[in-house]
């Protein structure tokens, strides 16, 4: 079973090492880690576009060779999680992966918004949070936005949340590895 | 030719209203608009979680029956676009659709975090921009997420963007009108 390894931190200073102690968790339990920074891509050239581009592709192609994804949905930069991980999680659906998934916070989506916005912060006629903006705040007592939680559920699993202090959150690989047993299990992997 | 509108407009308060003047203009251009909040999923009961996930799926339905998407990248809540889009601009290129956006920004991904993380931000040795947690941030010169855009360029097209005041951002319709007009002119549809 080939696992894509979908997260944030590739962007971190030890995206190798993290992304090898992942591909290590993985073993343990069956599953062979596939991490984005091992596509192949050429990087080579002055055209960054043109190797984000690559990079971009690469990425996608080796998400169709895998028969899963173990997404980190760790907020990143905001409420909600990583963009390009958001992506990833939709493009494996609509290619018929399962995708499972982690994030390192003990709080929903609607708690951490409702840090963000204050004190006092506006509410619709029927008690619904509204944003700085006067946006609805979805009150599903999710991870995250609906399609993102809906991938797992979809998928037969359950977000997996492990809580982690604010600037371990990208190191910590605790959350990541109960998913991964729980995936295993789901899979009827043996470790 | 089916297009879905995916977009964080579905949480204003008038979701309603944008989404009928998003369908006008796509029937302009030989264009059938799908809105999310069209989708005939059942959100009846007291279990929000159920509610949220038959969403999800229905949403995801919605996604499977166009041929195209029209996605807003605007920035949502933060420097990226809203993940909820992002999944499912991932969602239909997984599924083969071609996804079109845009973004009402003037600023790309780089400049935005940048100007976020104030005067003096980290750099590593090579000069690229660090966030506050010391994380790389991408410097290809795209608008978001070498994800999202990739999805736009593997379908041929390119991001439009639109400059607009902050507060109208998810209300102004003209960055959406140039995107639909770009996606009908490729599909060779007429106006």
């Amino acid at each position: 079973m080939r696992a894509y390894l979908a997260g944030p931190e590739v962007f971190l200073p030890n995206a190798v090492e993290i992304g090898a102690a992942k591909k290590a968790t993985c073993a343990k339990y069956g599953i062979e880690g596939v991490y984005p920074l091992d596509s192949g891509a050429d990087v080579t050239g002055s055209d960054k576009a043109l190797i984000a581009f690559r990079i971009s592709q690469a990425n996608e192609a080796l998400i169709r060779g895998c028969e899963l994804v173990i997404a980190n949905m760790t907020p990143f930069r905001g409420p909600s999680a990583d963009v390009g991980t958001a992506y990833e999680m939709g493009f494996a659906r609509g290619c018929g992966l399962r995708v499972f998934a982690y994030t390192n916070t003990m709080w929903k989506y609607t708690e951490r918004m409702r840090w963000s916005l204050g004190p006092n912060p506006r509410e619709n006629a029927a008690g619904d949070l509204l944003d700085e903006e006067g946006m609805f705040v979805e009150g599903f007592g999710l991870w995250d936005n609906l399609m993102l939680d809906g991938a797992v559920l979809g998928s037969g699993s359950e977000v997996v949340w492990h809580p982690s202090q604010d600037r371990g959150r990208f190191h910590k690989l605790d959350g990541f590895e109960a998913c991964v047993a729980k995936a295993a299990k789901m899979l009827g992997l043996k470790p």
